[in-house]
């Protein structure tokens, strides 16, 4: 197989065992993103010498100084700092913005070893529902989904084994589905947002997106994410599922409708014991109370913009600052003392199952670029903090990707990866879709 | 009058009716520092040249394009960055770190035309309680507080009139009390926090320093802080104040005791009707909840740097990392959620009363420069998300300042400040403490 298959797992044992160099890897990726870019177009900054100078520096590492993510390679979605590389948010403000500083999350896998190839696109600050000049690698007519346009795009296209991402409404599981890889959204608040550009306080994510579970569990434990007690020997057999069509069912498209009944059937089928739930009414007014969230924690962040260069601003995210939305303080407040409200109250409905089967996505990616999809089905998760994994493995009318999300309490982290990788094991098997890039 | 005896709004005036420079005010500001430094310590960075260099720029904008701050000399704590002066956060891992980012707040002053007189000290990243250099202008022999230790200290010592802080358990008001200035934290929230070290993803908060209320006021419009409504026509005789001892009294020194009584009755001899409040027994555990969230939050933010450097972190802080509490998700989730119901219920209960006038700190500021003093009175603001202003005019059995706070319910920062002007005019008057720097 050549090394740009590879996932970020299989790349890291051969680079541990000597069969493949850093900058051999680095060379294959390049390879495989100069054959592809002009279909995916997925990055908004990369260098492909400074790539492989830096695969050599890696190369350089005595064995027992190298950290635990030597070599492998990763896409920066670009909100996030990065000391070496620019960082312009796809706004025309921050064109050629190139602050000497590493987000968080960057320092973190830097330090772990990881090769960094390139800045991937995002909508304009991760805001925005129109896309990025990114293309879907599956279908060069559709979108990639957005905000984190260009990271899923890179990982579904093997330009790299892992990407980042953020998710603020659907940016990262909405991508994933249209992509057709894994795609995870931790509990909020689990990995340091310091040095990111913000969307909203009470909302913004950090994410992952990767070609197996294993990568997934890979990235999180370089970030510590640790539940209070996960048990790794989960199995579908005589576990028990919830399906969850959500109050915005009426908005799935056939895709969707036959992707979760499939999804439902398979863990059936597999011996689990799937049981179809609604929630509580209180639970209404959750998409309302997260629009009024994102509008209103907008607001703050998009001050300096606003006032630096207003003109510059596309006029969704001028209006956050001039509260287009009339959202007084008060309906701000109830919002925010409403989700709080209820992310105790979805922690305990989730606790009586191994996940929360729920769609990702209304249908397919949509056509053209202009916009990157709808996020109806993310929203929830996002305003209620839970962690959420993409599982790939179902198709649309036009045989492009849809994947199902699974849902668990907070800080139940570690325990929906194990329950995402048996689920993900029996959808890729049996759920009738199969990447042909 | 000396231009460095100005504060802000003054200052302004006299730079806009053109009876004062940009460059001599920035001159009479850098002198007095010369003159105090020794004492003082405020600043981990001042380029004297730069800031002259930058005050001659602000000269030679013409009238018409001068902003609403143009002038206006301001402190930067130093966990903010800016683009044109180093970033440390008070920690040797960024001994001469100098990215050249600026923080939304920065970017947002920057553009009113402010002079950014410099970097002020902090303790560690804003987390521990060990001071940095910084004494007491009041005297030399106690700390100034912290974690804001520079500004405050700066902006008491007449080296700039306007301050920015933070708080993630008491380091805004502290100070304020500490110093015998104005201090202000607004709703959480109400201001980006972009570009900033964190400490407490849910706690954090940007304050301000100043030594009037119409200071406060003058940055609280740049920041858009707005309520949904805040008559300006406030009068002390007729309101009604609540007194609150919190269940923190008991750590209450004599010097505080006596300013909450003296108070209380300067309140009552202005014609307010004055009235002493318990919070019901739900509120018992903030103090534990603010401390759980405290040390869960630091767990994800420094991660980084423990990976990175841990021999160089203080314990305390390597201590979050590790988990050294040994809180459990469980009980992180039993903090978040608790302190998330009470924010409504303490907006209520503050409803009903113009402010509610409570402790600052447990007394004057303690001797030596080791420990920053106690934060206890302050984490129950800080959790609870409410606005706080320090109100100075008392004084300790020392003659040091001790200030009282005055709290109001979320997104009432507006009304706090109208509130703290009358209230500050009176406790200037007959609270019996005088700055004598």
């Amino acid at each position: 197989m050549e090394p740009f298959r590879l996932t970020a797992t299989e790349a890291l044992a051969k680079i541990k065992d000597g069969s493949l160099s850093v900058e051999a890897y680095a060379r294959s990726l390049l390879s495989r993103i100069e054959q592809r870019d002009d279909a995916v177009k997925a990055w908004a900054h990369l260098d492909p010498e400074y790539v492989i100078q830096q695969a050599k520096q890696l190369d350089l590492v005595p064995p027992e100084k190298r950290g635990p993510l030597h070599g492998v390679a990763i896409a920066v979605k670009d909100i996030m700092y990065t000391k070496d590389m620019p960082t312009q948010h796809n706004s025309p403000i921050y064109e050629g913005h190139d602050p000497t500083l590493d987000a968080a999350a960057i320092a973190t896998l830097r330090h772990a070893g990881a090769l960094l190839i390139g800045k991937a696109t995002t909508t304009e600050f991760a805001s925005t529902a129109t896309g990025p000049k990114t293309l879907n690698p599956h279908d060069p007519t559709r979108t990639p989904g957005g905000s984190s346009s260009g990271s899923a795009a890179a990982v579904a296209d093997f330009q790299v084994p892992l990407g980042l991402g953020t998710q603020t409404g659907g940016s990262t599981i909405r991508p994933g589905s249209f992509n057709g890889i894994f795609a995870f959204k931790p509990t909020w608040g689990a990995i340091s947002r310091e040095g990111l550009k913000f969307y909203s306080l009470n909302l913004d994510t950090i994410g992952f997106f990767a070609r197996s579970v294993a990568d997934l569990e890979l990235l999180s434990d370089m970030f510590n994410l640790e539940d209070d007690d996960a048990r790794p020997d989960f199995a579908i057999r005589g576990a028990k599922f919830a399906v969850l069509k959500t109050s915005v069912w009426p908005q799935a498209g056939p895709g969707t409708v036959a992707a979760l009944e499939a999804g439902a059937r398979l863990l059936r089928d597999g011996g689990a014991d799937v049981e179809e739930i609604e929630l509580p009414p209180e639970f209404d007014r959750v998409v309302e109370w997260h629009r009024t969230v994102l509008h209103s924690d907008g607001r703050p962040t998009f001050l300096p913009e606003y006032r630096v260069a207003k003109e510059k601003l596309d006029p969704f995210i001028a209006d956050h600052v001039e509260n287009g939305q009339k959202i007084s303080r008060a309906a701000q407040l109830e919002a925010f003392d409403g989700l709080a409200a209820l992310r105790p109250r979805i922690d305990e409905i989730a606790k009586k199952y191994a996940a929360i089967l729920t769609p990702s996505v209304v249908d397919e990616a949509p056509k053209g670029t202009q916009s990157t999809g709808s996020p109806a089905f993310n929203c929830m998760w996002t305003a209620l903090h839970t962690p959420v994994v993409n599982v790939p493995g179902f198709q649309g009318g036009n045989g492009m990707p849809i994947g199902l999300s699974l849902v668990a309490p907070r800080y139940h982290d570690r325990h929906l990866l194990i329950v995402s990788k048996a689920v993900g094991d029996i959808f890729a098997a049996e759920g009738g879709w199969k990447s042909k890039v």
